[in-house]
């Protein structure tokens, strides 16, 4: 294998602070694991977990996981997808590539490590790459996910920026993919807000996806994070963009789809956030639109909370105050104090009794009613009787 | 109190059928009741439930209902509301009215007698006044209401008028209030699809109200049943109207509301509809339309189903086919298939191992991918490898 020397030579600048031996090596070991696998390889979050990143390696290397926790199928099928992989030169080359995107490397050995990652359990990624803050990874997993379609329409876009906008200036991060659409309107009106976003990214860090927003990942970068779990000069594939997906769920505490087709990727993130067991928000929209029909289907068939508004996006995450109860009831239900004001006329002057003959109540619940609409001001008395004020 | 044969002729036109004289002094009785009370009155169900509507009747009048089923003060309550309403004169009054209006009425000794009415329990109505055919109304019990805003959108009314025409197109009946808005285009739309619809009214049916629908009530009345339980020349007060949609919603097997403002009274039908245990349907519509947040409190505050298809709107009655579900799958999860497809290029052909080491796979995972992809015609085959079709 490879001692820590070698290791801390080739990370080059990789290796931030003092780490100790074992930590270089671990370190060292999470980025040929990186290149090795496709995210969320269970059986390298299994094999990485129980042994640690390095002696699995050494393990992987000699051919020789049989007696290891994986089943004997499921580690023949695992070393026929890593093998593949294993060349020399990998380290060096993902190095190099770092060093030119100026991307950090996170590992859960560094303090910025979002534990909340570790809620994917065997699928969790092996190592984060960052551009800008690491820590404000950490910090993002208390904020909202707001994510949806690339083919957003007007309505869409204008929600995603008011949301955003309304949670930024209570100090709530915002997560999402810096997608086209809404997820782009997400990161804007959270920028503009002078507040602090992360962005999700499917492919290597070095190059912004899209490119027309290598701008607004830059922005991003400047002010919170761009971050990924792929090895620096991987492409953005479709399985990655749905991994990717599995991220955005995990370091947020809630995510809310704004618009999103009837087979919107969104949807996928929403559904990673549900089997998290993180509230899942949609916000609805015309059912003439095709850009909200998933979103319709989330509250169908995922049993996803209606958002319409940033407090009810508040709510979500328990940042809110109950709001409406009290509305909702007087709403929806009836009183007495009504039907004594059907009674009543503002023209014509009527007396109890006769106000308990068209309210159908007793006479003594029709005085106590009138008594109290009568303080509150809505009713005046005079010698014909009573009238709406 | 009053014999068969003079109960007979003061009913005139009200005796339909040949009845027996119990069930003249029944009717009789229902009618005197129907003055008496407001809708709803609890301790009228439960008295003429417990000793029939003629010998309660007599009870009351006798002012000896102490020893009944009611509670000592309940009692005392009951006669204080009724007694002011006990007025010489109310059945002649209200038959002369009927015989103009040429109003039928229907009690539980009907055939006509809707069934589904008898689960509002001591809430159900004494009697019902119908223009039209009374065996609409058991028959729109299997139906669907639809309800909403007064003060509708184009987007609302257009929604409402597509769904009430998709179902009655499949020969469900569509249940509503006549009101201006979503009401109305729900009614419409029934009628120009030469569907069947019956209206529930708040106040007398001898006039329409609003009065701008004097014709559309007169066509519903034609083709299926304008329907009240409140005797002929009653005011439509703010009571009655929110008792009245307790009636559509038993008188439905689901509520559906298209648009509702957030105070509207439709979500007091959906109220009712939730409390009978009969499933409420909401249709989103923008967070911007203030037209459409009762909907989305509905989602949000009752659990209401989101509902944006006829498709949608036969599932929560059970007349739908499951539609949809295998598509959900594929849309939110994903497979190896994927990468795959994402490691094949349409322009260079790929070896296995090279497919392999893109996707992440194992090399006999990826045979028998590519033999599937192959078999779909999704792949292409030659010397110099696989590449998608």
């Amino acid at each position: 294998m490879i001692d820590p020397q070698r290791a801390r030579d080739e990370l080059g600048p990789l290796v931030t602070g003092a780490l100790s031996d074992d930590d270089i090596l671990d370190r060292y070991a999470r980025v040929v694991w990186n290149s090795l696998t496709e995210p969320g390889d269970a059986a390298a979050g299994i094999l990485t977990g129980s042994l640690g990143a390095f002696e699995a390696l050494g393990r992987v290397r000699r051919g020789d996981i049989s007696d290891s926790i994986l089943e004997p199928g499921e580690a023949r099928a695992a070393m026929q997808r890593w093998e593949p992989r294993m060349r020399p030169g990998t380290v060096s080359g993902v190095v190099r590539t770092a060093r030119v995107a100026r991307l950090r490397l996170v590992t859960p050995a560094d303090e910025a490590w979002p534990d909340a990652v570790d809620d994917l359990g065997v699928h969790a990624p092996l190592a984060l790459w960052v551009r800008g803050d690491p820590r404000s990874i950490a910090a993002a997993c208390a904020g909202v996910a707001i994510v949806g379609a690339r083919a957003a329409t007007s309505y869409g876009e204008h929600v995603a920026g008011e949301l955003a906008a309304e949670l930024t200036a209570v100090g709530i991060p915002i997560v999402s993919g810096a997608a086209f659409g809404i997820d782009a309107a997400a990161h804007r009106a959270t920028l503009a807000g002078g507040g602090r976003t992360i962005a999700l990214m499917a492919g290597g860090l070095e190059r912004a996806y899209p490119q027309a927003h290598t701008d607004l990942v830059e922005r991003i970068a400047a002010t919170g994070a761009v971050v990924g779990e792929v090895a620096p000069g991987s492409a953005p594939t479709k399985w990655r963009f749905l991994q990717r997906n599995r991220l955005i769920a995990a370091l947020s505490a809630a995510t809310v789809v704004v618009e999103a087709g009837w087979r919107s990727g969104s949807l996928n993130t929403a559904h990673h956030a549900s089997a998290l067991g993180r509230p899942v928000g949609a916000v609805p929209g015309p059912v003439t639109s095709a850009a909200s029909a998933g979103c319709h289907r989330l509250l169908r068939e995922l049993q996803a909370t209606c958002v319409t508004t940033a407090a009810e996006v508040r709510e979500l995450i328990g940042w809110g105050e109950l709001i409406g109860a009290g509305d909702g009831e007087s709403a929806m239900r009836t009183t007495d104090a009504t039907r004594v004001r059907d009674a009543l006329s503002a023209r014509v002057a009527r007396t109890s009794q006769e106000i308990a003959r068209r309210s159908g109540l007793g006479i003594a619940d029709v005085q106590s009613h009138l008594g109290i609409l009568h303080l509150s001001g809505a009713v005046t008395a005079d010698a014909g009787g009573w009238r709406l004020a």
